[in-house]
Formats: structure tokens, C-alpha cells, sequence
């Protein structure tokens, strides 16, 4: 499988593109012609740049307006065709692409497209080139990749063949299958993108929505198994009209575009049809049985605060590491570890990012197969610094610079405890148990246009699906919400994307200078008895506003005795088609993290109904008395 | 006319957006259920703060799936409505919003519907409470307001009503005149929202994409004049969603929406249907004849540079003001005006923005007449400081901070230039004219957010429509080009919104501390000699790079001849259905200031196609050689 990006995918001026998409990996490069046009080198200049990157001209692109035109247009096109086919030759590269016609004047006819396709290919081969032509899917008469192949069947020309391109074919919903029975010699490139499920005008869809495979909505994987059914294994080229990734990183973009097409030849080498599909060989996703640890990095003093408050959450320390000030606090299957070493990455983050858990284990079924999927996806690995026989747990940078351990299922985790720590058995000071079983989920708080970076580097390294977007109404904003979640829920990871800072979110990533978790959920199985050992404990949860209370006892028509605990607790209520939600939660600390204990029965959601007065609560608990707001 | 705003409308937590909507002037508010829940004062205290603030609750909303139910929904539903009387009742508003039903329980049925309300009728009656039902757009049995209004008739009460919303009936392209037999007092309440055409799912572009009335591209103004034909005078109130108002700054947005409804208001006044329509007089729209002066700030050192800059213009100083430090420089029609007197608002604009042209003078028919109605319109007045004799002119702040002075016609210039300026007769200095005759258009950058504010400023003020919304790619993001201009294009002002700050656009509010005009285009009849002027004037131009020009003459078929005469001289190229357009460039001056001078033979554009060009062009002029990109 050969990658290549077009240009135009990805922000910056035309050496830093270059730069960047040569960084992520790939092996080709589309030039989008504006993108060259713009730049003041000549043709010959770029497409040395190009090749001095390592990287191969895969296609010159867009060409339009060609076929079907009435004379004197036609001779016209023809004319400039023949310009375009001076500069790449002078570039350096031996195909181009031809999008569907879209001009009023155009005439239309299968057969005329077909014989000044012919004519094309007549000149294309004088110069040794090759012409691919692309059904736009808002072509004037053509805008389906079934009468684009019609027309280049009938140009029956060696140098003229199709192009496909996922959103094209995949935005008009046309049938996957009609790709199978066209050869493989007969495509000349192919083109993918993906884009979110929204109903829309196919032409501003298309130039504002388009995303990496993997990230939109669109049966990109099924679209690339019936390419690899033809045995076509040319290349793989992404050509993404987003707003967001214009204004983007150029390195970051490119490198999840990367991500996403190996992480889409790795899904379709497992279908049956594509054992022509040359993919490199790596682990499959990694099943996620549960959440081993969280770590968070703290200097003495908020280290002090916050064991206070695990405290009051009912956690006691049951261990401390053996060579590092690294404490161990547990209850039910939660651990927490709260790390003020002065060494190693917990306290460079803490240098950075103040007090947070910057840390989390996942506890898969082989940590190595897991590690070896994640650096095949272009995961970044991390190196700990281990004292002489302590536990080397694989580890991967994750959101906001923070890490992902990890975990075997098989004993690593009890051998971790039991290598690197050191029991604690006094536990004088420890209240009581409040009933905490396991995390219920993780929640990460992300710039906006980092959204779709976790959402494909969690999806790609590990079984899980996402769900779709939510808007979460902060007072300030609108802040997007999507889960990555497997179908067992031992993982939950809740993505929340600012865009700005006076979001509760945003609020969060500023302080604390960069994406990171926000809270954690932990489950109960009765929210009340937990509730009541919180309060026994000194636990000072949230407070909600009265009113809500009186909505929820009328929206779902609550026993009014129900309402009067719930309101008495501080407990929020939601209800799906599948069971019951409680919500509790407490109120900040440092940088603008908090805890929120969860009872799900049955229940698939995260509560976002109740986000807003969750929201409000948190903002009205963060401003300090007497101070106006903003 | 009485002007409602729903909170949902604007940003910020409840005492933000109540004070924002007070102090824009309008005399209601709907209350967002979601608003007052998430605020923890109990609805008493809500009813109080509205009121304290000198406003009117003008409803409550929404009430969500009520008719048509089966039991044992049915039963809740009125219990729910009991609820929420109740809460009425206390926040001390006689009216709640039912919008249609989108339950997948809801059975349909206009007469099951009808009997519903009629008993919630009854039920509102006894607390002196009513009822408007409103058709949503993507109501699941009842998405048309003829059906709403078929449910309210047959419903038969007098405490239910009807609530128009011209977004749910625009939307759908329903036919207005279908509102003009419904009496005026079953219509309880109307709300108002605009959008732009873009072809969507419609529950998203409600969601998403509303704006104020004359912002967007829907019949607003017809929709309100067949409501006034009814007679109706009650609230007209604005509903919108739009995610860029929920992070916007409360204040601009409820000012936005004030002047839209005085707009709206004024601008169905003058239709023949609305004589029942009480709206406060003002002067019809102001007609701009041309651009009478541009008036820039600078220290001593940024003038003597400008002054340098506008000499290889040609452009030649005429005058001196009489008793402040300012110098007058025409050619052709245009007037420039250079300000660096140590006193005064251009001397404080210099201090915040640096060297900007931060005053615009237009030509109207009646000064007065203009500022009164911009007044109106909520605009702020600027008194400016003349010495005993002098013109004072009327002004108004507009983009930026800067100022928006109204010239009349009828000899108020020429009576400024002679009253207020002493004639400079030596030109000793002055270089050749380069046959610049007027001000083709002012070019202002604005953050992306502040679009939609100054499209309605001058739209809603002066006699001028507004263009569709064009993307330019800048190659660090997309910038937003929407156009003001009049018909007879004596009014030209190309806005450019910024949504980064790495964009040219971006840049230059970022160096200039703020939006304001980044460059003046000046039009000559023959862009030759202009060009052959300048560069006898020593004039820098703008180098576009060459790969431009075999495009250029590709795309056009232009004669190889023009193609060497536009590249020689760094002229960009265009044509549209009515003529061609030639574009010439300084490089930038200040924080990032230029000039264009164009050529425009019939053509309408703005040159949207070459933006990419000069945009590349600029950014590299700007990086100082050997200084590696960002």
C-alpha cells in the first residue's frame, strides 16, 4: 500500500506542506495546482523539492471544465489541457486528474465526453502521460463514478483511465459493488475521504466537512475493500477539504492522515477480498477489559489536598513505591497513583501542566501486541526510567502530552503492585468506604481541533467505536462532545472539545496549558449509600441549583420521595431506553479538575442533559464569593 | 413595535444576558427553560431581576411533546404542564411556548390534538394563563404553521393561540400570504430568526446556523409584512441559535439583534400593509454617493513614510488644516487625509492601533438625515473637537473603533476643504499622476465573529446589499470575503473575516490590536499607464509570482502579449460576465496596511480568484529575507 496526501489537505504555504507530509510518512504527494501556483518557484524548482523529500508527484490536480464543450470552448479546453501537460512534465509527474464537467455550456453526452477523452489521450501519450477522469458528485451531467468509468470504457484510450474518490461516490450513496468489476489497471489513482453523517448540499459538504478516514461517518473501510477486490494496489490519497485542518497544524494534520490510512489498510487487509492489498502486518486492536491505574503528578502541597479529598472520597493507601514518592490508593477496583517524585516525566508534567492525572493504564489483553499496534499507527512511545528490577509497563504519549500504560491483563498489573510497591498496612486515618467499584469513565478535556486526532488515535490503536457528536451548552459556548467506548463498556473515554476559553472546557486547558483529563467517573452501585458515606466522610459535593429538581421530578415523572433524595445529595438524574443514570460530583480542584461518582443501570449515555446545570454549578463554585462575574 | 429576545439567543449566565438585553433596549425577554434551571435563584427571583431591569417576561419555552399522546403519557403530559404553570406563575409570565410534538409516541391527529389543547386551555384559564403553539419545522405529525393554526381554530379557546416563527415557516417555503387570514388576536406571540441559504438538514441549520433578521438570506421582512397585515402589534421576538453568538460577547450580540429588529421594523413600516405597525420614524436609507476623504493617523515618522508612499502614488498635497496638524493629498476625486496631531481621537486611535486609516468619510444626500437614522439604529455618535468656525461633520463610530463620518452632497466638502484648510500651492515635490480617479473600495479586516455585526451596521444604514459569503485560503486558514456595495458602486466595502491569527487577515487585527481597514482600492481607466507612472515614480509593486501568469493566460486564453504586458507590471488578471478586471498591489506598510489599484471595465467581482495569489505575495513581502517560516 503506497500513501499519498494532495496539498490542499493540510495549512501552511507550500515548502512547509511539503515538510510536513514528508514528516508523517508518506510516500506521495498530490499537487493541488494553487497550491504550486501561489509559490514563486518554477515548476521544475517544486517538483525537485518534492523529490529531494523523498517523496513521489502522485497527481496534478484539479483539471476542469473539460468534456462535452462546444466549439470554440473546446478547442480552448484542449489548448489548456496542453499547458497543464508543459508544467508536468516540467513537475515531473505523468498523471492528471480531469474532475467532471460542472460548466453551464457544457453539453453532456456520454459518447462526445468519450471521444474528447480520446483525443486527450491521443495527446497525453505523444508526452508519455496519463489522464485520470473524477465524477464529481455535483457534476454538471456527469456525477457518478458508474458513467465515469462508461466514458473512459468507451474512450478506449491506454492513457486514459478513472479516478475514484470515496466522498464522491460514497456522499451519493452508489452502490460499493459497481467498483468490483472495473480492472484494476483501468484506476489510475485512488482518492479518500470521510466525512461526518450531516445532511447537506453534497458542494459545501464536501468543502468545509471532509475528514480522515475513520473520523467522519462514511463506509470509507467497505469503499476500499471493493478497490482491493480489483487488485488495484496503487496508491492510497487523501484529498480533505476541511476548515478546520486548514487553520490547523500542518504536522499534526499530516500526521493523522497518515495514521488514518494505515489504520484503513490494516482494517481492509482483514476483509477477504483484499489479499492483493500489500499492508504491513501488525497486531489487531487491542480489547480494553478495564482502567489498571490513573496517575496524577503533584508537588507536596497539592499532593496534600488532593489525598484529602481521595480520602473523604473513601480511597486509602494501601502501598508506596519502592524507589519513587509514588503513593498507591485504592477502592474496589480502582487505583489511584499520586506521584511527587522530582524526577522523571510526573514531575516534568507537573512543571508544565500544575497538578493533574496525567497518566492512565489500560489493561489489555497482550501489553506488548497493544504497544506494537500503537507504534505501527505512529503512536509515540515513552521510555520510563526504571530503578534495577522494577516493572516495565509499555507506554505511549497520549492527550495533552499526558501517557497511556500499557497494562496485561495476565497478572502485570498485581506484579506491578507487588514488584514496585510496598505494602501499607496502617490505615488509621482512613474513613470509610464509599462503595466505589471501578472507573466508569475518563474525561478529557481537548482544544476543539484536537478532536479528531483523539478520536482516530484511540479508535485506530484500540477496540472501540465512537459515538456521535453532542453539543454541550456551556453558558460561554458551545463545547462538543464525543465517547470513545467498546461494546463492554470497560472503556469509556468521554472527549470534550473547547473552542473557547470561557467554556468551563476551555477555562480548563488554559489554565492548565494544554488537553488533558478533567475528571474522572467513578461507579457505585447505589448512589445513595455512597452519597451517605460521603457526607459521613466530609465529602463536599457539588451543589445544584433547586430549580433543576423540580424539571426533572416533572420530566420523567419521579416519585416525589425520589426527587427529595436526589436533591438532598446533590444527585443528578437522567434516563435512557436502556436503564437509569445518577450523577454525583464534587467540585474543583487546582487547575480545574474534579470527581464524579456514577450509578449505571443499564443506562448507555454520560448524563449530557444534565451537562448544563453540571456546568453552571462548577462555574458558579469556581468564582470566589463577592467577585463579579466576568 | 415591542422587541422580545429569547436568552437562549446570546452567551454568558442569566444576570450576563438579562443585563446584556436591558441594556440594548429591548422591552421583553422569553425566557429558555434551560436558562433559569441551570441559575440557582428560585423563578420568584428570576421574575424580580427581569422586572428590576426594566423588562417583560414575554414567555415561557419550550414545552416539549404535549399533544397527541396516549395514555398513560397523556396524563404526564398535563402534569407537566401543571409544572409548568406553576413555574409561570411564580416567574410572573402568562404565556409558555408548546412547540409540535417530535415524540415517536405521539399519535398525530389534528382533532386529538385540538381536544388536547383544548383542555389545556381549559387548565391555563383557571390560573389566567395561555397557550401558543408553535409548528416546528421537524415537528413529527405537525411541521407546517397551517396545521398549527388548523389545531388552534378547531382547539376552540380562548387561551390558545398560535406562535409564528419565521424560521420554522421560511425554512420550509411555506407560503407567507397563508398567515395573512389568521386573526390578529389568536397570533400570542411571534418570534423571529434569519439564516443563510444553505441546503441542510433542517434541525441543523437551526440549530447552528440562525442569525438576526437582515443577516442572513430568508424572507424576514416579507414574513413580517404579512404579519402586520394581520393587524398584529405585539412582540416580535428573537429566537436564534447560532453557535458563534453562544461564545460571543452578550452585549455586541443583544445590540446586533436590537438594531435588527429596528431595522426589520422600519423596513416593513414603509410597506403597504403595515400601517398597524407601530415603529418609531426615522429617514429611509441613506444613499452613499462616493467616498469623500480616508482619513489615516500616524506619529511624524510613520507620515513622512506614508507621505512617501502616496507621492509614488501621484498623489499631491493640496492642503493644510487650518489649526490641527493634518494634510490633505488628492488626486483624481480621491482625498486623503494625514492626521498626526498630538491631540484628538485620531491621535488616541494612533496610540491603541498604530498608523491606520482609521476614518472614512461617505457621501450622502443629507447628512443629517443619515446620522439621525444610524442613530436610530442603535449606532454611536462621535462629537469631535473644531476649533471656533470650523465644519463640524457628523460621525459615527464604526469598524474597528474607527469613525464613519457623513459628508452631504450639496457642497459640505468642498465647504470642509475650503472653510477648514489653507491651500498648499507649492508642489515642487510632487511626482507625476498615475491617473487615479476614485475609490474603487475599502477593504476592512475583521474578526470572524464581528461579520455579521458590520454587514448589518452598513446594510441596515445606508441605501446597500450584501454579496454572498466567498472562502479565500490563506495558506494558514480560511478567511471569510462578504461584500457591501450599492448598485451604482459609488459604495464598495469588501469585509474579510478572520478566524486565526496566523491568516494575513488574522495577522493584521492581531499587530493592529483590532479590526479597521487594511487596504483602499483605487481605480484608474487605464491600468497601463498607471502602472507606467508608477514605476517612473519609483512606486514598489507587489511581485506576484510568475507560475501565475501561464495560468492566467490558460484559463482566459488571454493574447501571450497582454500575459508579458501583466507580468511585467505584477498585475493580476480577471473576468466575469460582465467585463474584466485588472489588480495592482503595494506591499504593506505599518501593521500591514496596502493599496490596489484596479481597473474595472463592467466586471462585479472583487478578484476572489487571484486572493490566493496576493495573499502568498504579501506573506512573503512581509518575511524579512533569510528569516525561515513560522
Amino acid at each position: 500500500m503506497k500513501t499519498s496526501i494532495a496539498t490542499v489537505s493540510i495549512s501552511g504555504e507550500f515548502p512547509e506542506k511539503l515538510a510536513a507530509i514528508a514528516a508523517a510518512g508518506f510516500d506521495g504527494v498530490e499537487i493541488f495546482e494553487n497550491d504550486f501556483l501561489a509559490f514563486d518557484g518554477s515548476p521544475a524548482d517544486v517538483g525537485r523539492m518534492v523529490r529531494d523529500h523523498g517523496l513521489e508527484i502522485t497527481l496534478f490536480q484539479p483539471f476542469r471544465d473539460f468534456e462535452g464543450m462546444p466549439e470554440p470552448l473546446r478547442s480552448r479546453t484542449f489548448d489548456r489541457a496542453e499547458r497543464k501537460f508543459d508544467i508536468m512534465q516540467q513537475l515531473g509527474t505523468d498523471l492528471v486528474l480531469v474532475c467532471s464537467n460542472v460548466s453551464p455550456a457544457s453539453l453532456g453526452g456520454i459518447d462526445r465526453a468519450a471521444a474528447d477523452f480520446h483525443e486527450l489521450g491521443e495527446r497525453a501519450a505523444k508526452r508519455g502521460l496519463k489522464v485520470g477522469y473524477e465524477a464529481l458528485a455535483w457534476g454538471r451531467h456527469i456525477n457518478d463514478h458508474r458513467d465515469a468509468w462508461e466514458i473512459v470504457r468507451r474512450a478506449d484510450h491506454a492513457n486514459i483511465g478513472i479516478i475514484l474518490d470515496s466522498f464522491h461516490t460514497l456522499s451519493r450513496k452508489i452502490d460499493i459493488n459497481s467498483i468490483r468489476s472495473i480492472p484494476k489497471d483501468k484506476i489510475f489513482i485512488v482518492q479518500l475521504a470521510d466525512a461526518p453523517l450531516i445532511d447537506m448540499d453534497l458542494l459545501y459538504w464536501s468543502r468545509h466537512f471532509r475528514n480522515m478516514p475513520g473520523e467522519g461517518d462514511l463506509p470509507v473501510t467497505e469503499f476500499t475493500s471493493a478497490i482491493a477486490a480489483t487488485g488495484y494496489d496503487g496508491y492510497l490519497s487523501l484529498e480533505i477539504f476541511n476548515d478546520q485542518f486548514r487553520g490547523g497544524s500542518p504536522k499534526a494534520i499530516a500526521a493523522d492522515g497518515h495514521r488514518s490510512l494505515i489504520y484503513l489498510g490494516d482494517q481492509v487487509r482483514r476483509s477477504p477480498e483484499a489479499a492483493t492489498l500489500s499492508v504491513p502486518d501488525m497486531p489487531q486492536q487491542a480489547a480494553v477489559k478495564g482502567v489498571g491505574f490513573v496517575e496524577f503528578s503533584a508537588d507536596e502541597k497539592d499532593a496534600e489536598d488532593l489525598t484529602t479529598i481521595l480520602k473523604t472520597l473513601g480511597f486509602r493507601q494501601t502501598a508506596r513505591h519502592r524507589s519513587k514518592k509514588v503513593s498507591l490508593f485504592e477502592q474496589g477496583e480502582i487505583r489511584l497513583l499520586v506521584n511527587t517524585d522530582e524526577q522523571g516525566f510526573a514531575n516534568a508534567s507537573f512543571a508544565v501542566h500544575g497538578t493533574t492525572a496525567y497518566a492512565v493504564a489500560l489493561v489489555v489483553d497482550d501489553a506488548q501486541k497493544a504497544f506494537a499496534r500503537a507504534i505501527a499507527l505512529g503512536a509515540a512511545p515513552f521510555e520510563q526510567v526504571v530503578a534495577e528490577g522494577e516493572v516495565r509497563i509499555p507506554a505511549i504519549r497520549g492527550v495533552g502530552g499526558g501517557l497511556v500504560y500499557l497494562i496485561d491483563d495476565k497478572g502485570d498489573l498485581g506484579r506491578f503492585a507487588d514488584i514496585d510497591f510496598i505494602p501499607v498496612t496502617n490505615h488509621g486515618d482512613a474513613l470509610e468506604t464509599t462503595h466505589l467499584l471501578h472507573v466508569d469513565h475518563i474525561a478529557q478535556t481537548v482544544a476543539y481541533d484536537e478532536m479528531l486526532t483523539w478520536l482516530l488515535f484511540y479508535t485506530s490503536i484500540f477496540e472501540a467505536r465512537k459515538t456521535p457528536m453532542v453539543d454541550i451548552i456551556d453558558p460561554a459556548g458551545v463545547v462538543r462532545s464525543q465517547v470513545v467506548e467498546n461494546a463492554e463498556g470497560s472503556l469509556r473515554i468521554t472527549l470534550n472539545g473547547a473552542e473557547n476559553r470561557r467554556t468551563l472546557a476551555g477555562h480548563f486547558i488554559a489554565e492548565k496549558f494544554g488537553s488533558g483529563i478533567q475528571h474522572l467517573a467513578f461507579h457505585t452501585d447505589d448512589i445513595f449509600a455512597t452519597a451517605a458515606a460521603l457526607r459521613a466522610n466530609g465529602f463536599k459535593p457539588l451543589p445544584i441549583s433547586p430549580n433543576y429538581y423540580g424539571d426533572v421530578e416533572a420530566r420523567f415523572g419521579l416519585d416525589p420521595d425520589l426527587t427529595e433524595r436526589l436533591k438532598a445529595d446533590n444527585i443528578l438524574y437522567d434516563r435512557d431506553d436502556h436503564g437509569e443514570y445518577f450523577q454525583l460530583y464534587s467540585t474543583t480542584f487546582g487547575e480545574g479538575f474534579f470527581f464524579e461518582i456514577v450509578q449505571r443501570s443499564g443506562y448507555r449515555g454520560y448524563g449530557a442533559a444534565n451537562a448544563i446545570f453540571r456546568i453552571a454549578a462548577l462555574k458558579k463554585a469556581l468564582r470566589p464569593e463577592g467577585v463579579p462575574r466576568a
